[in-house]
């Protein structure tokens, strides 16, 4: 069964229009009864017949729907300095949403290199990688943001920072069951010491994330399998 | 300090050729009497001064030697289908080299789209994560195989077999500590069930790797983390 996104549903049809549309129309060459699954991105799940279909608009009639499809009891929130070079970002981004997370933010810091995002870019991915893994929410992308400015609106309780200190207690060693959880990974300098020292000020706990060096993507990657690998014990 | 890669080592002197020394000349542009640090690949490690360097060759002098640098209690054995996009596999062995990976089996399956690999080109991409990452140990790349050929020449005991049956115990729930591993992971197509009986036949015990409907090169890097985060608890 394929995999479509829409926001546009009234009663029971749904449209799907544009690249999707397109997609179903010229490359899968649907037609009229052909089942389909349907995603609102935010939690809603819809199992569909193909009502009508060309090039330009899909209708999908609702025969089953599911809310809060596959919620889980934990929300995970990476906030990450983007990568100078993007594709690795945007790898963490596809990654980090087959394994399951539900807010990244980006975040500036002293270090970082990279200082634009392409957000209409990253929305894609995101959203792709969404159906691909077949879930029905897609991860809250948050604007690019300035490191303080973003700590004086973090209200996750269980809240912690990855920097390259190797002694710190792992991260998977620190968890508790069922929280929401906020881990915060620094730029490929990484953050510098006022930074860190501003972060542990503001209740951040210090992690490790084992003795490897890893880059930023992967330390956002080992910390979203880490939250997950925590709750599988 | 920056990492180079060599083989050519007699006493206490390094050579190191063709496209380092080109870089470490070129790009880096270090002089006689730099600090350099080289790894045979093998687990050796040499703390370095640049003693003579031009484009086409760099001789360092060894200071400090280290054997067995940073080794592990465990090895990790992942037999994986390369995927039909590249770069997907290219994504595995940097972040599995990263994270901490031993030796890699490309294998071919009924469903394996891939059907040629370029190891000249892979090996690149795990040398230089094995710098980047600064170890010592260069994870050993297999020939491409076929899956049947490779059961026969299984040794390792804790083996494992991930494909897609969501019911099965999550890997990081059966292993134990401190033993070799092998997790062998199907193509995008899954295993057909031909193979997997096969598979469990030969003693290979199913494992889950969560709930998430992971893509085969995601899949790999959740079973490399799992194992490590298993030795962290």
């Amino acid at each position: 069964m394929n995999w479509f996104y829409s926001k546009n549903i009234e009663g029971n049809l749904i449209n799907i229009e544009g690249e999707e549309a397109q997609h179903a129309s010229k490359v899968l060459r649907l037609k009229v009864g052909a089942k389909v699954a349907v995603i609102d991105g935010i939690g809603g799940y819809y199992e569909c017949e193909v009502l009508s279909i060309d090039k330009r608009k899909l209708v999908a009639q609702v025969v089953t729907k599911k809310e809060h499809f596959k919620s889980r009891a934990y929300r995970i929130h990476i906030a990450i300095a983007p990568t100078k070079n993007m594709s690795r970002f945007e790898w963490f981004l596809e990654k980090s949403t087959e394994m399951g997370i539900d807010e990244i933010t980006p975040i500036l810091t002293k270090n970082s290199e990279r200082k634009h995002i392409r957000p209409d870019r990253l929305q894609k991915i995101l959203t792709s990688a969404t159906k691909q893994s077949q879930k029905a929410t897609i991860p809250k992308l948050n604007p690019l943001v300035d490191l303080n400015n973003f700590l004086t609106h973090v209200t996750t309780k269980e809240k912690y920072i990855a920097y390259c200190d190797y002694e710190n207690k792992h991260l998977i060693r620190q968890l508790e069951t069922g929280k929401d959880v906020l881990v915060l990974i620094g730029p490929e300098g990484d953050f510098n010491s006022v930074e860190i020292k501003t972060i542990l000020e503001q209740g951040f706990k210090p992690i490790g994330l084992g003795q490897e060096r890893l880059r930023t993507e992967t330390a956002g990657i080992m910390a979203t399998a880490s939250i997950h690998l925590f709750h599988e014990k």
